[in-house]
């Protein structure tokens, strides 16, 4: 499995992607599923990657090849990140033509999640979601970020956090709390995390870095979060029993539901 | 969809389930998920499902007649808990046998997952999760807590804060913070919430409610919850780009696999 996130605010985007795959405990490999495409004052286009790694290192091969062998349309010329995604969709859709036949006989399903994110000259920052039939939707003001791969565990923090007027900072934080939840709770998210941070207008990358194992900054986040969450809930008041709902009271209200009929004729509950 | 967890600590059982099922967002419906069983002084059995309704209906329907009709072997005579669980799982592959083929038939998998807890005179207190197969697994010392349906939203906070030595009154908050979490991403999660607390070697249950949208409780602890994570998060150091590492270090580390060959060979990057 993976993890990764993208966020649009209105300040500009943050991506973060763990880099493990995973095919069974006793076949964890670390691949990375982020990549870029920049042109110094012309456009920045990020891309990650969940699901199965041939697919996915085949969408990336291919898209590569069409900027190599300059043809008519590619990452580096689309006019727009709509054409972009497009694009994208489209060198989906050949893979899948290719190989979901071939899978299906070996019973693996084509499985594939994609985010694509940047700017282009001439346009705000975008930040659009792939499916795996090469279909997508954009992230907009009320909905300004997606997730791929195992992104449940990380979803909570950010649905309370992110709105389009978060700042970069506060998104990058943001997005590594939700990415240590991640990995706390489930063992197919691991380290190296690629972390890039776009500012609006830009047109070039502001911050790309790895983030390992020694990492001092990831490594306090995580270790101030774990303390701080722990001292916030044991401040969080006890129940109060008599004040939430009397155990009788509740009883009398649930007796046919939660108690068996057997029970209540013999008149013991 | 559902969410239910329950938690077995030293000090006793913790249980939680919502009541909401979902079969699309025009057919939302709320079924209670938690049924016990009670001898006073002699056993407390609590039983919550998930999975396919009809199903988990049919399989405590079947607990329940088995008991009205004096059974040989029923939940109110099983000596332990670990009867009690062969016993559910039993009945489970008693509406397996009947409904799976069927179900089949119309491309509905045979889905359950059921958490039994409870204890019987002369036993401590035990706590065991059920599959569709009507196997199961029993809570340790090292994992003292089961979630079924919904369950990864809820996971992170329950994973920093549940041990075996958690006090009964922690392990309501954390029930009902993680409960909170599952709420906000997802709408298939929804009030009211049963909530039950067995005290060790009681014998009969501690409190059990029904918490419902005017639980001033709940409400008190979502409000704090969520403020007081905010003010947390606002709190945490922001990235020191200086030294988290620096972008051109991490680019040339990386640019084999971030930058596409062509632009390389450009030296636009």
């Amino acid at each position: 499995m993976t993890y990764c996130v993208a966020m649009r605010m209105d300040a500009g985007l943050v991506f973060l992607s763990d880099s493990r795959t995973y095919a069974g405990v006793d076949h964890i490999n670390t691949f990375r599923k982020m990549h870029f495409f920049e042109r110094h004052g012309e456009r920045v286009l990020v891309l990650m990657t969940a699901g199965n790694l041939s697919i996915s290192q085949s969408v990336v091969n291919t898209l590569r090849e069409r900027i190599e062998s300059g043809g008519a349309r590619n990452l580096c010329n689309v006019p727009t990140m709509f054409e972009a995604a497009k694009h994208v969709g489209d060198c989906l859709r050949e893979v899948h033509a290719r190989d979901a036949e071939s899978l299906k006989e070996f019973g693996v399903d084509f499985s594939a999640g994609l985010l694509l994110g940047g700017q282009i000259q001439g346009e705000e920052p975008r930040l659009f979601q792939l499916y795996a039939a090469g279909n997508f939707t954009e992230a907009t003001q009320e909905t300004p970020y997606f997730q791929i791969g195992e992104s449940k565990y990380g979803k909570p923090i950010i649905v309370r956090i992110i709105t389009h007027a978060t700042s970069l900072d506060e998104a990058v934080k943001c997005a590594l709390v939700s990415m240590d939840s991640s990995i706390r709770s489930n063992l197919s998210v691991g380290l190296p995390l690629d972390l890039l941070v776009y500012q609006r207008d830009a047109l070039r990358v502001g911050h790309y870095c790895v983030i390992r194992e020694d990492n001092a900054y990831f490594a306090l986040i995580r270790k101030l979060w774990s303390q701080q969450l722990r001292e916030v809930f044991s401040a969080l008041p006890n129940p109060d029993w008599e004040n939430i709902q009397l155990t009788a009271e509740a009883l009398r209200q649930n007796t046919s539901l939660n108690t068996p009929r057997s029970e209540k004729r013999e008149g013991e509950s």
